[in-house]
Formats: structure tokens, C-alpha cells, sequence
């Protein structure tokens, strides 16, 4: 029996992953709205412009949004450092009774903790490592990771919104174009939920399910509502 | 000098958190869809008729997605649990050695690995804890949070989203209502980015900045692009 954690597949394809979470969220939101609008408005193009304002907007906000987040993130990774360090060169007892803590909670003996504790503090780098993973549960986040992974993300946004989109660029009528759209947007759905369920590591097939049906619900929910707005 | 982990922060205030994040997120898209539409279209009512199949799908699909992918990382720690109780049970020299290389890594010297392990190794439940939390990183998912916790941000989407949608609702002409809704939104965006920084436990100027500017930035190029194709 093979352990098989996430976290293996994630490193092994990172940036899979970011085009295929991209993908599947650019297909969800821009079919809802383009399939919504077709159930009050006629003339495609005024479908395509909709839909292309929301994948400028949408990309844009995962792309921009996941690199600022990404630079908050580390800030706050920078500062939990220094104050880590500041700690254990002036607050060693709390530090101490902190991580005497740690070893209890995960069940060893008081002697045991002792002992561990003042290994760990020997080395004053690499307990303020051990601070910030198990006491504060922070991993060292990768700046360049970060950036490319929100770029990677906006740009199959924009591919994956372009899908949904395509049969109203070429059949003027709304509603016709619509059908095209739901049929060739729902393979996708289930073809890219599948894709990032297998890269996630989670069962597939229900993945697919899943990514599926939230996208069928979004559409038909946009639908109903821009048809009781129409009036 | 206290210490002010952003966890504690998240658990006191859990609501308060899905509100405000399914807010400031729902003010950035449909803002940005209906901003760029104004750029393309004459008439308010096909911008609301736009925004609300807009807030339709993206509260689904915040909302759906947001409860399916906690049934799923549900599953998945159910899954891990029995595969830990599993490995304890029939594979204990594997999971014996998988304990030592934790504490190794920590920095423990041979001696206290191996009885720290021994200590751990007694309790069965207890050491598949240990592991799920620090081999796999995984915390024990709260089931009913996750629902609550979708509902919550997907409701607030709606009501977020209808912020920028509001002056379409009363002035015919786009562009005119475009004016209102841009001043409107911009200022509840640099409120609910303050907010939502103070929740989360990074700089909260600067977060607020963060979230004003991305709305910013998807807005005017939703609306450069609306203006591109409409030819």
C-alpha cells in the first residue's frame, strides 16, 4: 500500500494545476452569464461584449487578487519571522513554554518535553522554523511561485471563459448560439473537474460530477433570473 | 509584546469574516461587468438584466463550490484517517519510522526520537492525530462550518454585488449610472478591504488599497475591452 498524499501531486504539476483551476473558473461564471443574458436578450453581440467585459474583470481579479494575496502573504510570513526571532533572543521563557506546550499536546511525557525543548532551542535558526510551521502553522511561501502561479491563473481564465463564449461569435441569435454553447461547455466542465480532481488528488470522477453540476446550476439560475428581471 | 496569531482572529469572528470576504468579492465583479458594459451599451436595463444573472451565477458558484468542496475535503480526511488507522494497525514499522523522521527533522537528536516516538506510539487515536496533522498538514474539517460558512458567502455576494448594480436600477442612461456606481463601489470596496484585512490579520491600509485598486483595475479594463468590441 503506497501513501499517495496531495501535496506530492500539487509540487509534481503546479503549473497543470493553475491552468486547469483557471480553466474550469473561466468555463463556470462567463457560460452562466452568457446563457442568463440569452434567456432576455436576442442579439448575440450583445452577449459576446457581457461576456468579454466579465473575462477581463474576472481574470483580472483572480490574476491581480492571487498576486497581491500572494505579497500579503509574504509580508506576513516576514514579519511573524522577525517577531519569532525577537522572541528568542528576549522572550525565551514564553518560547520555551510555548513549545513545552506543543509536545504536550501531541501526548508526550513532561520528561520527554524537557528534553526535547531544549534540544530544539539550541539551535535558535531553526527554532523559530519549528515556531512558525507547528506553532503557527506557517509554510514558507515562494514569491516567484506565487506571481507566475497568478499569471498562469488569469490567462486560462481567459481561455477557459473563451469556451462558453465561441458559439455566439459566429450564430446571431442568441437562444441558438446558447445551445451550442451548453453542450460544448458542460464537456469541457466535466473534462477539466476531472482533470483537477485527478491533479488535486481527490476521487475524479465525483470531481467532475461536481465542477459539472455547479456550472449547469449557475447557468440555469442566471437563466430563470434574467428572464424574471426582463420586464 | 503579545502575540496575535490571524487563527485566533478567524475562529472569534468566523461570520463576520464569510460576510465580509463575499462582499468585497462580490462588489469587484459585477462593479467590473457593469462598468464595462456601460462602455457598449446605451440602456441601463440590459446592464441590470447582465449584473443579475452576473450575481446568480457567481453566488452559485461561490456558494455551490464553496459546500461541495468542503463535502469533499470532508471525504478525503475521512479517507486519510482510515488509511493512518490502517498503517498503525498492520504497517507499524513504516508509520514508527515516519514519526522518528518528524522529530529528526525538527532537529530532536536519535535518542529523544526514538522515545519520543515510543510515547506517541502508545495511544493509537492519539498517534493518528499526530499524523494527520503533521505528516499530512491536514486539519479536522468542521462539516457544518463549511455549509454555514458557504451560505454565509454566498448571500453576501449577492448583497455585495447589488451595491455597484444599484444606480442602473434608477438612472437610464449607462454612463450617467456608471458615475454613481463607481464612486459608490469604490468607497465600499476600500471599506470592506479594510474590514476584511482587520479579519484576516494583515495590514489593514494596505489591504484595503488592495482590494480598492483590483476593483479598480477589472473595471477599467472590462470597460476598455466592452468598448474594443463593440464594433
Amino acid at each position: 500500500m503506497e501513501h499517495d498524499h496531495p501535496e506530492t501531486h500539487l509540487k509534481s504539476s503546479d503549473f497543470l494545476r493553475d491552468v486547469v483551476i483557471g480553466m474550469s473558473d473561466g468555463l463556470t461564471v462567463p457560460f452562466a452569464l452568457a446563457a442568463g443574458l440569452s434567456g432576455a436578450v436576442d442579439a448575440s453581440k450583445i452577449i459576446v461584449i457581457a461576456g468579454i467585459a466579465e473575462i477581463a474583470a474576472g481574470s483580472i481579479a483572480m490574476g491581480l487578487g492571487g498576486y497581491l494575496s500572494g505579497k500579503t502573504e509574504q509580508d506576513h510570513y516576514t514579519n511573524e519571522v522577525k517577531r519569532e526571532h525577537y522572541e528568542v533572543e528576549n522572550l525565551r521563557h514564553k518560547e520555551i513554554a510555548e513549545t513545552k506546550e506543543f509536545f504536550a499536546n501531541i501526548g508526550l511525557s513532561k520528561e520527554i518535553q524537557e528534553q526535547a525543548t531544549e534540544e530544539i532551542a539550541k539551535d535558535k535558526d531553526r527554532w523559530v522554523d519549528f515556531m512558525m510551521k507547528y506553532e503557527l502553522g506557517l509554510d514558507k511561501p515562494d514569491p516567484k511561485r506565487a506571481t507566475k502561479s497568478a499569471f498562469n491563473i488569469g490567462v486560462s481564465y481567459v481561455v477557459g471563459g473563451l469556451i462558453p463564449l465561441s458559439p455566439y461569435f459566429f450564430i446571431d441569435s442568441s437562444i441558438e448560439a446558447t445551445k451550442y454553447s451548453v453542450v460544448l461547455t458542460l464537456i469541457s466542465l466535466f473534462i477539466f473537474g476531472y482533470s483537477k480532481s485527478k491533479i488535486t488528488g481527490v476521487n475524479a470522477l465525483w470531481g467532475a460530477v461536481r465542477v459539472t453540476l455547479i456550472g449547469a446550476v449557475a447557468a440555469a439560475a442566471a437563466f430563470g433570473v434574467a428572464r424574471l428581471f426582463d420586464h
